[in-house]
This record gives C-alpha cells, structure tokens and sequence, in this order.
C-alpha cells in the first residue's frame, strides 16, 4: 500500500489539523472527540446543520463546514461511522438556541450512533431533528445498509439546509426543505477500480482488467453487476437511465445534476460525461437548472463517477444559489 | 485501459463541451482549432490574458477561464503542446486592444508554438508579450523541456496576471508581475504511481509496489530518484527543503503555498500533507500568507502532489486576494 500519511492510526486527526491550518477563516478542528465547526462559532437564534459520517469521502462533510452550508462535520474513521460522542460535542458546539438538523446518510452505524447523539442532546434540551438521505438506486439493502445507500443527494441536502437555516428558517422548515430533497433526489454510481482502505492495507474488491462495477457503493459495496468496459456515452446512458427511471424525472422537470468523481477520475473525464449526461437528459426534455461537476463524494482513490438528479423547483434553486464560502464549495 | 471516453480522437473536444455546458456563464468553447475563452467575451482597453498546454493537466489552463484569470485557454491533444494557430486564433478573439499576455509553461512544444503564434499576431498589429514559467526545480533540462520544466507557479502566475489586467494594469505591469512570481516561485513533484496517456493506452512509467518517483514531471517524465516509500513526514519535508533550498526562501519571507494533488490523490491526504508543509515553513521561520491545497495542476490520474512556493509581497497578496470567478477558482 502506498498512501501519503504517516501512521494508519492518525490520519483522520493529521488531515484535520491541515485543513484548520489551510482555511483557518472557515473551519476550527476540535480533538477528542474529533469534529470541524465554522470558525464563526454558533449563530444565535438560526438553526444549525450538523452532518458527518466516516472519513474517505472528502471534501465531504468537512469540506462543507462554513458560511451558508454546515456548521459541524464530525469525521469518523476511514469508511466507518463517527461515534455518538462526536456528534453529541458537535451539536452542543454549534447550536445557538433554534435547534439543530442532523443530515445522515443511510449506514446502519451512522444512523443508529447519530440517533443515540440526538437522544443525548435533547436530554441537554437542545432541540434536534434528522433526515436519513436514502438516495442510491443501484440496490435495495447493501452491506452495511437497509433500504437504499445514502450517497450524492446528501450535497445538495447540506447545501439546500445551510442556505435556509442562514435566512432564517424555522428547524421543521429545514428539515421539510431537506426531505424534499431527499424524496426527490436520486444517484448511482460506477468504479473503474477499487481503493485501498488504509486499515486493510489492499484493495476492497478486485476488478480485472476489462472489467467494471455498476452500482458501486461509495465503500465498494457491490452493485448490480459487474460488466465489460464500455463507453463514456455508455455508462452515462446506463446511469442516468437508472436514476431518472426511477423517481421517476418526466419531461418538463427542473433538476440539479452532480456529475461526480470518485477521487481518481480525471477531471477531464467527468466533463466528458456531464457533456453525455446533458445530450440525454436534453432529449427527455428534462432541464437543467443548475450542475455541479467534480469531486464531491469521493471514496478514497477510486476511478469511476456518480450522477445525481434532484427535481427542483424556484425555492430550492433559490436555496441553491444563497452564497456559500466553505473550503469545496463557494459562490 | 479503462477510461471514461468514447473515442481517444474526441477526448479533448468532448470534455470542451461538457465545460461549456457546465459553466455557460463562465467558458465558451471554440472548434477547429480549440480554444476556451471567457464567455463575457473581449474586453475593450484591458489586457488579456492567453494560456494554454497539453489536456490532462485540468483544471489548468480551462478551468482557469473567466472573471479575474484567464481571457483564453488553448487545450492540445493529451500531453502534447496546441498548435500555433490554436493560440493565434485564441489572441485574436480575447485582445480588447491594450496587448495580451501569453503565459507559457516551459516545454519546448508549448514555447516554440506559442511563439509562432505571437509572430502571427504581431503581424495582424496586436501587441504580445510572453513569460515562460520554469519553477521546477527537480531536473535541470528533461524529456520534454531546456532549462528548468514549467509546473504549479502557473496557477499563481495565472491569477496574479488576470488580476492585474482586470485593475487596469498595462501589458508591461502584467508582465513584470508574472515574471515576478516565476522568478520567485519553485516547485517540487513526486508520484506514487504513474497515469496512462489515452493514446499510448499503457501506463508511461512503472513503479513497483513500494517505490516512488521524487521530482517526477507533469508528463510523467523522470525526476531526481526512484526510492522507496516513505511517510508524508518525510516526503514533505523532501519536496519542501528542495523548493526552500533553492531560491532560497529565507526566515521572514511571506510565501504563497500550493499542496497540488496529481490527480488521483485523496483530498484528505493532501490536507495532512499540507499540515506537514506548515510546520517545516514555520520552523524556518518562512511565513504563509495564502494557500491552495486540492487538485490545481494533475497528470491525468496519476497518485502523488507536488508543492509550489512562491516569495510574494504586499501587492501579490492584493491581487492574489481580488474577486476571481472561474470553473476552478472563485472568491
């Protein structure tokens, strides 16, 4: 295994004292537990959007964690869930009086250990509410998940929930706002190769060398089949089918569209699919409100990209566009 | 090989449209020959300011187009330097009158047809200047390159340039001021792994399972050493004493810092390398003022980073600071 990091054991602690030192202005790093809040500290009276989950996926959460988009992130161990430790100090962190929304994806770890932190935290009479992002259509259950995986729609969720929480939204407003998202928004996903979980020290599956995985959890859960390489036009048809067959998009829809890499693509190659993605969503007549195209949901070093697809309508795209200064996302 | 394509001849091309499509306020793309310029267009009595190199390198140069940074960006074929008439064409559609600036990596390809294409708007009566960028302190002369190869001080070079022309600044000024940061910028690369160049269809290097290549080039081009692996302690403090060491940056110099990621590097390793970097400066006394840490500068998929240092002064950091709006870069 070659990796850049010192020790297996400190990696989640050494990658968030370089992110506190690379944006001071934006993030605090707190240890032990380990959690990242905006450096703005707690906003009286607004609400605050707390998420996190296991390390390996940056820039998600902590790359979120600023003005507009999440006030905590609390970073677990790669590909495992954060303890309810952490986001129990993390909520206490950064509530300022209004409540605080958990955004968790859908892993049985993260969801059982952000409820017992909620639990904790009413006990502390802080108000808190949830939303379980679900929006991986490759499988019904999964590895370390019952019903569908939560993956890319959890983006937009911190996005849309930070710019309501930042005008002043109520904390059943948000989480409302935060449902609609999940409930409209669809992903899938496909690796070119593995990764190398730095515990495990080998890679989590094996692809050979014509050989592609579609349905790919972004911890290398299996998906629905392994296949020959095909074509960027291809796999982009394959996936966007699947996601929009499934709500599903009709003509007319107004969507978000992240074409996402999974941390080892080029980034040529994703424009190259996003291209493809537009040519088939164009012919569906569904349109394009707004797109990111990058690294956003990452599963270590593998190759291979997600698309997600949310219906939207005038006030997410609104929420959408708010401003937002965070380490991975800013406008 | 296993890329997201659908044809090695169409890469480039497609991956201009997608871009296009992604960013329409920000990028339009042009065909036969390829150019990206900035979608507000020319503007009347400012410098404009031209990159370009060989695809594979993004976000440089295309993601570099737009409010603040780059007027034009000319993408080659994959690791191979653009055509003249890609750069006439490009100068020709961005000048608004007051000169442009080419800003030129160091590779004989890119130097000798940039040139070439200066020559030919000359003649069409638009004044051009250019800076070749060579920071890499790695090899004296390499595969590709006489002298020193052109690498991350580009990206500040870029920024610097598309800001001083956006205040008003005449071509000299935006020249001087790239020239500034060449001459006080170095850089270092290093690669646990090499990428495939689609057109070659194979890997361009090989490195066993524990070797790594230090002050590899950006086209996978031999560095200083093949050795074994070693710990992100140690690399950094490799690749930094080699970029300090050579200008020299002494105690009390304010540099900018790039943590540049190659491409196919975890986001989260780049961060705890970036916190290695911060406590070498500051042991030497040698002050950070900015930083950018993600993937600026890649190799296709390529694993390692490389950094860039950059000496800079109180007018570096203000155009550093003022508003940019790109694909890739935006305050």
């Amino acid at each position: 295994m070659k990796k850049l990091i010192n020790d297996v054991s400190t990696i989640v602690r050494d990658s968030m004292a370089g992110m506190e030192k690379a944006h001071p202005d934006l993030v605090k790093a707190h240890y032990n537990p380990n959690f990242l809040t905006w450096a703005a500290g707690p906003v009286k009276g607004k609400v605050a959007v707390v998420s996190g989950g296991g390390s390996g996926h940056e820039p998600l959460h902590g790359g979120f964690v600023g003005k507009g988009m999440l006030n905590a992130a609390c970073p677990g161990e790669v590909f495992t869930s954060p303890t309810p430790d952490q986001m129990e100090e993390a909520t206490k962190a950064v509530d300022g009086g209004a409540g605080v929304l958990h955004i968790v994806k859908n892993y049985s770890g993260d969801v059982m250990n952000f409820e017992m932190a909620a639990d904790l935290c009413r006990e502390a009479n802080i108000e808190v509410e949830a939303v379980v992002i679900d929006d991986d259509v490759a499988v019904q259950d999964s590895l370390y998940t019952q019903g569908r995986r939560g993956v890319g729609a959890t983006v937009f969720a911190e996005k849309i929930a930070g710019a309501a929480a930042a005008r002043g939204s109520d904390l059943a407003t948000v989480k409302k706002l935060v449902e609609q998202v999940n409930d409209n928004g669809r992903s899938m996903g496909m690796a070119l190769t593995s990764c190398i979980v730095p515990a495990a020290g080998k890679p989590t599956f094996d692809l050979k060398d014509d050989e592609i995985e579609i349905g790919i959890g972004i911890h290398g859960e299996p998906g629905r089949e392994r296949t020959k390489m095909k074509t960027a036009a291809e796999l982009a048809d394959m996936l966007t089918s699947a996601v929009v067959d499934d709500v599903p998009f009709k003509s007319g829809d107004n969507v978000f569209v992240m074409l996402n890499g999974m941390g080892g693509t080029p980034l040529m190659e994703l424009y190259l699919l996003y291209n493809e993605v537009t040519g088939i969503l164009g012919k569906r007549g569904i349109k394009i409100s707004r797109n990111l195209v990058g690294n956003y949901i990452t599963s270590l070093e593998m190759q291979g990209f997600s698309i997600t697809i949310v219906k939207v309508n005038d006030e997410l795209v609104t929420l959408f566009d708010a401003p937002v200064h965070t380490p991975a996302l800013r406008w």
